[in-house]
């Protein structure tokens, strides 16, 4: 079992989780995959109830075999968490403890910045159902509970797994909140805008819906408001002068 | 199948979480279960593979019946829509559509603008495998891409809604980032604090432990700094008070 390597040394964060007397093989694969997704891949287990290998494991991981294939299995919390300088610990509910409680969000915060000084970071899931003891909790630095519907919270393992590992994730502020699909093309020039917005006057003038001359300029703003907000692509103004000059070509085929 | 009934009216939100030809009873139950941990119960199904209602739903919602129950079928996209003023579309994939694609956190934090003005909305989600056609994804206003790991995306449609729900939920800005837990006492006031400093000073000096004059403020500063740092409750000054006081009683029993 001996001592973890450092997270460092292979590119991967220094961010553990560590499943503690997990009951069902097929938790421990399906947290496997939520890790991966994730971007995470150092699992720790303690005590697993089925032993280990375990081929349920293996099925539900569906992939995400490298994460179970380098799991580190200990016997105590004590010895899983021997290595690390911070441990947060999971639970859904109140204890007789005097601990901080975090969102996944604040943690995940928090983690980052110690993991960010060098410091490796375990996070303790426990089993289903009874959850982590007492015992195991003062293990930890910190506890860290996801808000959830209070007449209704029903997650399992792996499912607590996903949502604390997104948040380690989302919190990467690399990724962009908002970005165009890969196949847009660039967005439009204002000046592409206005031959546009003229293109379409004309042929509204020409076609006489713009007759009323005290309705006109409400009508055209109106007009341009709407295709100023629709934030068109330079490919999509060329297409919609298509449009209207088939539209004005065809104009009498609909009376 | 009807206009469905406005959300705010049973005081839930006019959230719609819209599963789009979905083939597995199970991930049905599963994504009931998953909204309802997150406060959302309004479900749409657009032509499950199965009809409805699905047992394998129902066993696998395990008490988010309810939404099920509750859950509004349709024939087609469109429909499922109708009665909406604001559609997201889930993808994990890039299209050849030019779209704006948000992040789960961007995204709730636009539908809950959107909300806030009494719009209603829904959330598409594709089918197992496949995902939204292109035909489903011009239906919406936006798109949603959940930020995964590009070497490993693998998540299942209920994972997918637990993650979009999740993040609708972690929006609410009532719930405080970091609690304590029920269970503890109010923290320790500063002369609580003090007192405690100079019982463990006193007990310390007539050890013997701060015999070294030079080193002595140093040494105080060091058990202070730390002390604060542990942001004790006042239930737990009270026993270090008993800690201090035994330790110096039995002090020499070490020897």
């Amino acid at each position: 079992m001996g001592r973890a390597s450092k997270g460092h040394a292979s590119g991967a964060v220094a961010l553990n989780i560590i499943l503690v007397r997990p009951q069902l093989g097929e938790n421990i694969g399906m947290a496997a995959r939520a890790m991966l997704n994730c971007g995470l891949s150092q699992m720790r287990l303690v005590s697993p109830r089925d032993g280990w290998p375990n081929p349920k494991a293996q099925r539900a991981a569906s992939g995400a075999d490298i994460v179970l294939d380098k799991a580190k299995v200990f016997d105590s919390v004590g010895e899983a968490v021997a290595d690390l300088e911070r441990v947060v610990a999971t639970t859904a509910r109140n204890r007789e403890l005097s601990q901080r409680i975090l969102t996944p969000r604040r943690a995940a915060a928090e983690m980052r910045g110690w993991i960010g000084r060098g410091e490796r970071v375990g996070i303790l899931f426990g089993p289903e159902r009874t959850g982590l003891t007492n015992d195991d909790m003062v293990q930890a630095d910190t506890a860290l509970s996801i808000p959830l519907n209070p007449q209704f919270s029903s997650l399992n393992i792996a499912q607590a797994v996903l949502l604390v590992a997104y948040e380690w994730m989302a919190g990467d502020e690399n990724v962009p909140a908002e970005r165009m699909s890969e196949h847009s093309t660039r967005p439009a020039a204002k000046d592409e805008l206005q031959n546009l917005f003229d293109h379409l006057e004309r042929a509204l003038d020409q076609s006489g819906f713009l007759r009323n001359k005290a309705m006109r300029p409400a009508m055209v703003h109106n007009l341009r408001a709407f295709l100023q907000r629709a934030a068109m692509t330079e490919q999509e103004v060329r297409s919609f002068h298509g449009v209207i000059k088939y539209l004005a070509k065809h104009k009498h085929s609909e009376d």
